[in-house]
């Protein structure tokens, strides 16, 4: 009905004005990678967001599909500690998995709608420096540095930097890096105004078996406590640890969003309510 | 509904990408200005189109106040050939108040949502130059030409010129001056992007009285003809006149809307059906 | 004689340089106003000062003229304090007079000379917040703060801003404001180079019936001793305050000035001597 | 000997003027990608022209190294006219070893300076745009466009684009394309001053055989000639067409040279005589 | 008196206006130059120019300097066909003469009102380029060519640049000018607004003994026809060359002025009556 | 040797990188003034420092040509305390030879490769303020302080300042400086990258006699304990002093450089080792 758009449009107009301009850091991955119809429903989103003057980053990962490309080689995956050991040849299938496959992948279904995503990993000029972890697991890195100039130039020519997380240290050697971790680094360098994680999950639950526990809004003491509490626990954790992280680091609110609900993106940007669990400093 | 909102922002995100930065001339008159209510919904949506980058301008008459004031002061009106005279006391009252009531009536409406209209009067820095239509008429005038330089620079500035029509020849006398010409002069010299008459109609009908009868688009050729048949009639006549010279010299396009349906100019822009009566070249 | 020709100019130009590029706030009013002879040579010094790249602002106020026009609408004034009670009706009247005849008649004077001036009422863009003084004087306001972002902005493009003293609140409530406490805020909020009173007197005199007791210099300091003494009384008091206020807020110099001397700017801004008086800080 | 040094340094010091903001394309191959030692001298040699103001464009191929990855995945080459079959699986392959492994590895070669190189697809922000060369031979495409705008970004920022030759056509199917047509394409894009080919062959040589036989400089006209006779034959041919083709485009000079001989690019820069071939219009 | 004040103001004011930013070049010399009086009113006038905006710009020869210093060293001035011969020697005299002293005391003169003046060479930047007129006559240059970007640079600063008429070949050999000649030539290649000649004589004089037969006003083709009729002769004949040369190449009106009066310059440029003589094209 | 010469350009390039956009003020004087065809080198050399972005600034001397002008006037040289008075007279021969003569043959000499050099004197724009030094030495001035706007404003537009060490008191009375002293003050002033004086020796010799014992590198205060102790003496002296002095105030090196040795500038500039001696703060 003509009278609920103009309400719509009332509620969305400023929330464009208000985030123009502004960098918002999207770590994709989950259902909203694999299934391909909300696949290409985010890459929709993001080009509306850009076209509204937002500046989206896409931070991605890729372990299932690195685990795939392994079977089909015959390497053996070898576990210390619960972490699977990055060998050279780990890293190098890796590499070729993430920058060659699954970010080519994401620019495509961007590049749909025009020239727009530009595919980078954290080697290139230097946006991601990072050190090895542990000797026993290889070429696991952690993040020591992250240099967004290069994402600074491609934002101003309002291209979409779509970033997968292998970082090198200063000799050149490459590490592969957490994409969670990396993708809250990188919103923190940005000085962005969101840091977004697409997941499968309706948002931060009290109980994760019953969604009507979603906490709608939180501060990162409160996730603190919540966590030392016990309340929340498992595989949420290091996603809310990097969360409180970022919003504690400059980064205005991070979101936890269900990546499984259509144009879960725009609902969360032009939105009173928006959708999952949005996390304040 | 949620899934609503999505359907309504996937529909209007990419209208507020095109028409940024474009300029907007809206004659406003009629119920959407002396029905409170309304005027504040329209103030409303000029503030919502300017805050997604748009460039709107406003353009005004005022006759029913001007009749109004003369009768307090016990002014008699004359009228020759159907139109009123205007001597030079009637000239100074028309300008009070267009200049000094109405024109302050709106930049106030707009104002209460910041510091963002600015009025101004077709004398200002060479805006409108005008003469006078016919000496038995007195000060009435038609457009010369119009200097749009004064609204550039104010729009430059992100402001929303409020434009009252009175003109003024070379020597510095004033003449008042229609205001739904005015506006198409004044959208042809800013090569609007949109030229929009917000009447009490519900747009250009064939039938009057039946309001199923609405022409949603038209070229500007199909409403000289529909004219010229003697299908379109009355009151109407001078706005598609209007419509139909801005759209041949320049502007994209002309609108006849109803501004009786609130929020009438945000339905127009940013959704596709629109509302009342789009003309094209 | 070609020889004091280049006399006139040798002593001209430094000031000329001196003063490129400066803010200058005139406040208008008197014969200089009511006079038309005076008023076209007024129009034309303002014209010339702004030829050689000064930036003159014009504030006026109206208070006859308001008069007149309540009186033909047959409307009581009424006092209380010895101040004229401003209700909804008289504000009308004011703005009216103001923003729709009075600063209407100054511009067009001034753009005889060419499309140079744009009328401002204080309610445009913000330029002055306003409070009421009293409530039983109704609407009469005083100046809460001076926004002079669009004065800069006309300034910057050349123009000649034109300012009417109504001031508005944030609820957008209109206020009739005194001309003269509002030109030296305005000086003050474009930290003007110089704030010049026209009036109907040869300048501050020690003996208001004697022209040869005229004080062509004085500090602040110096006048508000004056005036504690006693020596300086009546009408110009609230002048000289204005003086010593702006000169105290960054203003360099004010002046007031005889405004039936033709050509009164011109002599006061490009020769050695001045005419009136000059007050510094 | 210092005299030496000077003789080096005044020759030298002009080409550097010349040269400087100018774009080369250098197409990396052969030996000089293979062997470290060379590869890292190729690094350094693209790290001192930049510094000293010109703009180089790495474009590269990887032929041998997609056999590799093929061969260990199990998968058997078919080939068709003579040319390699590309299915869904073989491109993926290709794609994964150029962008995500080649590409990587010569960024990091160059990023062990400094953090200058930014890895490219042809698929990022619309920069190679392909179509199918014949549907027998699958996802073998041919440049239909070259739309450098994000090289030119890359370079206006002083960085180094290395670009992997993956196009894209407008649905978002890639494909694999030859490089050294890729080379040439891109630098007629650009506009380059020169377009550069490292190879295994000392240039063009009349004799394959003799070295002595070697063509210093050559008119695109003279080499049609001495293929059209015969005397030119063989894997030098495509070579040479893409030269030939790009100085008749735009590109002021081609290049053809021996990658063997340590810093190659630096002395065919930097010295009157260069070394190889060098094709002019 | 104030009221002359004010009329020479309202005359002047719009001529500063005009000549804003305008390229006036003055060749300087005659009594201006010998006169110490005289001189410093010059330097004056040429710094209250540049103070309301102009780009006053000074060219000068230096004869008579010339002559002096080589009959101090003792050189036999050699005169062939009336031109005196410029050898090896006698060329250095005169660039230590015209570069060394005769620029330098003018470029004091003016300086002493503040660090304004830059004195060049037309060896400075390849500012005049000469070539030979006649073997027999040594190093006595013709300008071929005026380049006269370092003028356009110093102007830019605002700086006043003051003209020695020393020319250079492209080998590097200078030569003598005539500054008459090559003042005319700089005001073309600047497109000046004026060309300015101080003389010792009132200006073109139908007779020379008369000054009540002062030409005022004459158009190029009106001098040319007096010249050929012979009305006009004498030494004046050059000057008046250069004159119409001048107008017919871009500068707007060429003036010669008489340098004997004070401020000959100010009352040239800022009265409506001027002084001298001024030719149109 | 082709590998020679990539070894000198792989030494080079970094520097030519590094020193882009810094100024280096070369004093310039002894045998490579003197000599023809080092000049010329010394010419060649400082189009090529430019060519490649550097800004070389050039400040001379002349005293024994103003010698050789003095006695060809039959002019007596008058010492006191060792130096030479300067009476007017003298002081208009020195300024002839040094802005008419020497700098004139520096210009000529750059600008026989392009329109690169532009002459200029202390006087000019208020670039050295002086004051005498002794009421008996006549007009024989100390710098009193450097204005370097017109240099920078020459550097801006890449064009070569030469500077002749006139400078000028504040009543416009000129001054001869010494030119190794105003050498220094100008790179302090100008924040140079280098000073750098071309002498007549092999840099600083622990025993002038024995060029084996040149000191390649020393600090500010090994100099200054060097010259305490006694081990420096003689001529050398000043030209220390004002290297100390310069590193002390804000230039990042000091050299003293054999003028005598070909290309003495690119090899010091571009070059590891370097010549001569280099004084580091």
């Amino acid at each position: 009905m003509n009278l609920t758009k103009s309400d719509v449009l009332v509620e969305a107009l400023p929330y464009i004005q208000r985030f123009r301009g502004r960098v918002v850091v999207v770590k994709y991955g989950g259902a909203a990678m694999t299934d391909p119809d909300l696949a290409a429903l985010f890459a929709q989103d993001v080009v509306l967001m850009r076209s509204v003057g937002m500046r989206p980053v896409v931070v991605h990962g890729g372990g299932p599909q690195i685990g795939e490309l392994m079977q089909r080689l015959g390497m053996e995956p070898e576990f210390r500690q619960g972490l699977r050991v990055t060998d050279a040849d780990t890293l190098d299938v890796a590499r070729m998995v993430l920058v060659g496959k699954v970010n080519r992948d994401i620019v495509s279904a961007i590049n749909v709608h025009g020239p727009l995503a530009v595919g980078l990993s954290g080697e290139d000029a230097g946006l991601i420096t990072a050190s090895a972890r542990d000797p026993e697991l290889g070429y696991v890195g952690d993040v020591e540095a992250v240099n967004p100039g290069i994402i600074d130039r491609l934002l101003a020519e309002e291209l979409v930097p779509v970033v997968a997380t292998i970082g090198t240290d200063l000799e050149g050697q490459a590490y592969n890096i957490n994409a969670d971790t990396a993708a809250g680094a990188v919103a923190e360098a940005l000085r962005a105004e969101k840091l977004v994680y697409l997941t499968d999950v309706a948002g931060v639950l009290r109980d994760v078996k019953n969604p009507f526990t979603l906490i709608p809004y939180a501060s990162a003491d409160e996730l603190d406590k919540l966590v030392a509490d016990g309340v929340l626990t498992g595989g949420m954790i290091p996603k809310i640890a990097s969360c409180t992280q970022a919003v504690r680091s400059g980064v205005k609110h991070a979101h936890i969003l269900d990546g499984r609900v259509p144009h879960a993106l725009l609902l969360e940007m032009f939105t009173r309510d928006g959708i999952g669990t949005m996390v304040s400093p």
